[in-house]
């Protein structure tokens, strides 16, 4: 540890209460904290960029999930960039650039196993928590494993221009489908279709009838349905899926911050009249294979045939007021918060 | 053609108006109509037994669905087993007995490749309708191709006392997993339990909340839920599947008689959470195993490691009735009718 280190603190946002509905400011906290020591195997990293995913939202209910839940006190989870500034495992050498799991913090202590060391000089280290880390790895099992699209099929995704939606979409570009995008603003419709090159895309808070307007947009039925949000628009596209047709489960933004759980329409009927199949995942359900998704991924990022955004938020203290905004739509492509540089 | 069959009518049911809810006898008409003549490559057979099935009411509207539907003075589709009595097809000699798809009548023409020879030294013959016919092969493929279950894993099955739901069951148990099933009078309990071996079930219509039995019957969750009615009790079965569930959607009986579409709670959630998996299928996807798959039934049949139940109503007059019945529920194992010794 360098004295420049014993001077500072740590800085760490923190749960403070159990959100009702929408996350508010107050449910989070900012804490000044000693910064840790790595222990025996263990390795201090300086956060550079954090993440804030839709999940976390799940973390912060008094429900442990498919994860555990966050404790009240307890640093914020989430995926983080940072430099190694103090290693006690050989396979780490001080100022090594780390994907880590240390949540909303300055500073924090991983296991070796827990990081995965990232190449600045492959694409701007920030990309290593969007187009090249969870949220692309994530398109990509959702999509080519859950969806298994095929050349010229139709492919549908909500939350198109979204951290994953707009990997889905550039990716079943890349296999040769229609691709059709739902999002929730006319820049995000714009984004997606001009620059990503999706086919069509509507912004639905400005459709009234999405069945009429699927129905338009997917003139030949949906094979594929990535969903990452659910509710009204998911109810509209199952009577539109073809035969043998695939749904992604990926998400179900819409339903996160409801205080009660919503009703909507049986679409049972539809799973035996078109023999559907629907399957939600994780992308841990695909671990054995990240490496080499990344590499693909890497490829088709550098050869430009999927372009990202990122939607950079600047300094810790902002991440509950970036991670609230971006549950409710703020965002276009990934959203992260710079915390040094 | 003898001379006993030009002296002899053909009765036919056929389809008088299209039901509104749940049919009623007045949808359907009893017609005498000259016995038809077989073509070349023709078949007549004089029907034995006739099956009705759930299914039927989806073709009683005026929508197609996977399958065309029937038109106002039509006769009513469905499966036979019946008596060859004039061929033209090399394949098949008067005498034999033959499994059509000839619907609601006494005798009618087939092409021999829509016949499928029943071997009467098998089983009784009306099983070719039943165990060893498209419910029994509903039920295989439904579990063992779509459910995939394995041994010590719990398998929840609705409709348990019906033709499939029956089956399905009791396969499940070869398989070596625990069943629990779900019907809807405490004849239909004590039958899947006492005879097929059902390890518990419950009578959904003497139960209040559908979570609290299930979580009692099913003590490690749900890892196949074979569902062949859907509603309510599929809502409380949702919540308790276990990680790398399935769901094998075969039928949807408590929503085929509504005038409105029913809503539901969500639960899309569940299948990110638990990573589910939800299929629906057809016997007719299997089609190119059907042959095999009827063989190893047989096999089961006859090692008594299966036991079916059938009932029976006589006359083909009252097939409305018989049908109509059985849609509300009131069949302990297949039901068919008999319409000529």
């Amino acid at each position: 540890m360098t004295n420049l280190l014993e001077e500072k603190m740590n800085r760490q946002i923190t749960l403070a209460a159990r959100p009702e509905g929408f996350p508010v400011p107050e449910d989070f906290k900012l804490v000044e904290t000693p910064i840790p020591e790595p222990g025996e195997g263990e390795v201090l990293s300086r956060t550079l960029f954090m993440s804030v995913d839709p999940y976390m939202r799940g973390r912060m209910n008094d429900r442990a999930s498919y994860a555990a839940n966050v404790q009240i006190g307890d640093v914020m989870v989430g995926g983080t960039v940072g430099e190694v500034i103090a290693s006690n495992d050989p396979d780490f050498e001080v100022g090594d650039i780390v994907q880590a799991q240390i949540g909303w913090q300055a500073y924090g202590v991983s296991k070796g196993s827990n990081l995965r060391k990232v190449n600045p000089d492959l694409a701007p280290v920030s990309t290593a928590l969007g187009v090249l880390g969870m949220p692309g790895l994530t398109a990509y099992f959702g999509l080519l494993e859950v969806g298994q699209p095929k050349e010229g099929e139709t492919v549908l995704v909500t939350g198109a221009a979204g951290a994953v939606g707009s990997i889905v979409g550039q990716i079943a570009k890349i296999v040769g489908c229609r691709v059709v995008g739902v999002a929730g603003s006319d820049e995000k419709i714009a984004h997606v279709v001009d620059e990503l090159g999706f086919d069509a895309a509507f912004n639905y808070k400005e459709v009234d009838d999405y069945s009429a307007e699927l129905q338009r947009q997917c003139p030949d039925g949906i094979d594929v349905f990535f969903d990452n949000v659910g509710g009204a628009v998911s109810d509209a596209a199952f009577p539109l899926m073809n035969v043998r047709g695939r749904i992604s489960v990926c998400g179900q933004i819409s339903q996160y911050n409801l205080t009660a759980p919503e009703q909507g329409p049986r679409m049972m009927w539809y799973f035996i009249s078109q023999r559907l199949t629907m399957r939600g995942f994780l992308v841990f359900d695909f671990e054995d294979q990240h490496a080499e998704a990344l590499k693909q991924m890497a490829v088709w990022v550098n050869e430009g045939r999927i372009k990202y955004r990122e939607d950079i938020w600047e300094g810790l203290e902002n991440a509950p007021e970036a991670f609230i905004d971006m549950m409710r739509g703020g965002n276009v492509g990934k959203r992260v918060v710079k915390v040094a540089d």
